[in-house]
């Protein structure tokens, strides 16, 4: 880790503290394993969990499994680290010392910490204490993302795009669901991902309209459409892109459907701008799929918010008035599922500017055809 | 699904609601996905969740997200299917119709559900119910597995066992750490794995010894120790294996480190039989890495229970007295890691018998070293 890095995720963690400060909190006590990286910068293990604990007074404590703390203690910014052993139930009681008398007001991701885990934090904590939640602090800290950050973004989206056109160039009747994902997932690696930001699926068929959202050992078949969604992690940023494929010929139908979830898309990405809502951004997908009369087969989001987690703030989706900022990074992925004919869904990654968006994910739009 | 998987999954729903009878549970909403598959036995993404419902009265609910209802109704064997909105933080309002006044003691297992989703839970029961745990229960009926979930295991250990065989005789000195652990879990995809039941790492050189526990973009070096840790799932039971490479000639030193490391595993696989605690298995594998001098170099547990969870009861460990009965499943992995030197680690999976233990993982055990 190079001094500037440092630098900034120092300056992460002061405007948390300021955040902090202003509600009160003495400690925060970060369980969501993206919300720790963000402010350490230190990747682990995906099974692996660790805490972050924050104090406005004292500086962050940062408690790492017992296993991982070399590496922390050589790796991880963060001066004061702890270890905690695992595979034990009382680990917790490694926070002990960071929860004096004068701790009262707590914060926390309750989202991320188990009700066991706040159960026991409670008890070494005593009764004079509370458990604040905390998302919306480093939620506000995270939904704009740094240069740096989009730069990460941006590596992550292109590991992704170049695996998907690989998988664009050979996709077969005859060959299986998971032969593919499985094939994409070690292109990212191979590229320089940590790994998968989800566990990837291409879903064909009756698969896809359902939809199935896991690859199967199904074979592919002719006349049939197929969707790929994938994303890779880059230095702990997530990519998510979607692309659908015709398998062999397929019908004036089903190029209809897939017409209509591509214009939709197009819709959305034309409309996104500072200053624009999340929900008109949805509206702007949904009122092309229903003109289309296809506005019951559109059961899901329009795109999410993208970062250190998969999905995170904004959602883009009816009844969301957050307003979109410059340096927001989405995904936008409107879908039409028709049982009995097929499925598509095409979704990119776009940063929102002053004007308008820009593009992050690069592979072909169009509805991949086997090559003759 | 045929109709003797689905007997069998209607039996363990009896039993487990013979023991909420006897605990006097009105319900339990089960948010662990392994618990979930365990009753359901269906798979969905692993970055998806879903709440399985059961009452001693009513029989099972299964509450889905939206998007997966058409194929859970396909596939899974419950009657009762329910849909909740993903994206959206008041998605538990689709548990309401389950908790009505006369359900007060409701069983949850506390290290799965969020305080977010516990504090939701809580103000949708009312003040006259309570959150119980109910891991004890879940977890009396998965400790001992029943020979179609051996079956499963055996598979799983087979798929990794195959993949880490081709790891073995594929290292060479200049390679990347990413390259072999992504190359794995590529090879076990394509044998029918799910996926990998955890972050495969290959671990080199001082990353072994610290240990990093990440596989990085690290090259091997000549003259190095290296551990590839990884495990597939194979309808839903993992697999978890660790083999040791000598990058090139290693020196007497590392050779003796992997020689007390793969003696002190082997002295703990001798120790397994039904009837022995499991303190005692790691004490087995503790006086060998203790008697040759290498006690301190000897930071985790011996080993721990596998099944549809990678890491469950029994941890074998000190201070852990639970009995071992036949059909339960162990990894057995003590493991040497000495600073400036290097680290060995041989990790296996046995089922426990009458008479002792049968062995389900089957790479090579010896130190790999390139072929001449």
């Amino acid at each position: 880790m190079n001094t500037s890095d440092s630098a900034c995720l120092s300056q992460r963690l002061n405007a948390l503290t300021t955040l902090m400060r202003g509600e009160g909190l003495d400690l925060a006590l970060l369980f969501d394993r993206d919300n720790i990286r963000y402010f350490t910068g230190f990747r682990i293990n995906r099974v692996v969990s660790s805490i972050l604990a924050i104090s406005p007074a004292e500086g962050a404590t940062y408690i790492v499994a017992k296993l991982d703390l070399n590496r922390a203690k050589r790796d991880c910014w963060i001066n004061q680290i702890i270890p905690f052993p695992e595979d034990t139930p009382n680990y917790l009681d490694a926070l002990q010392p960071l929860l004096s008398a004068s701790v009262r007001h707590i914060g926390v991701d309750k989202d991320a910490l188990s009700l066991a885990q706040a159960e026991y934090l409670n008890e070494l904590a005593g009764d004079h204490s509370e458990l604040i939640d905390v998302r919306a602090l480093t939620s506000k800290l995270r939904v704009v993302k740094s240069p740096q950050e989009i730069d990460n973004l941006r590596r992550a989206a292109d590991i992704a795009s170049h695996a998907m056109e690989k998988v664009q160039g050979a996709i077969r009747p005859g060959m299986r669901e998971v032969e593919l994902s499985a094939w994409a997932e070690y292109l990212m690696s191979k590229e320089g991902a940590e790994g998968s930001s989800f566990e990837p699926f291409l879903m064909s068929g009756e698969n896809a309209w359902l939809p199935q959202r896991i690859s199967s050992q199904k074979i592919l078949r002719e006349g049939e459409m197929a969707l790929l969604d994938m994303g890779a992690i880059y230095k702990g940023y997530c990519s998510d892109t979607t692309r659908t494929f015709a398998v062999g010929e397929v019908s004036a139908r089903q190029r209809e459907i897939f017409r209509v979830a591509r214009e939709a898309q197009q819709a959305a990405i034309d409309s996104v701008c500072s200053g624009v809502a999340a929900c008109d951004v949805d509206a702007a997908a949904r009122t092309v799929v229903k003109d289309a009369g296809y506005g019951k087969f559109f059961p899901h989001l329009t795109g999410h918010g993208v970062g250190l987690s998969t999905h995170e703030a904004p959602i883009i989706d009816c009844g969301i008035d957050m307003i979109l900022e410059p340096g927001m990074v989405l995904t936008i992925e409107p879908g039409v599922y028709v049982p009995g004919v097929g499925a598509a869904r095409v979704e990119d990654m776009v940063v929102v500017t002053d004007s308008g968006c820009e593009l992050l994910t690069s592979a072909p739009r169009g509805l991949t055809q086997e090559k003759e």
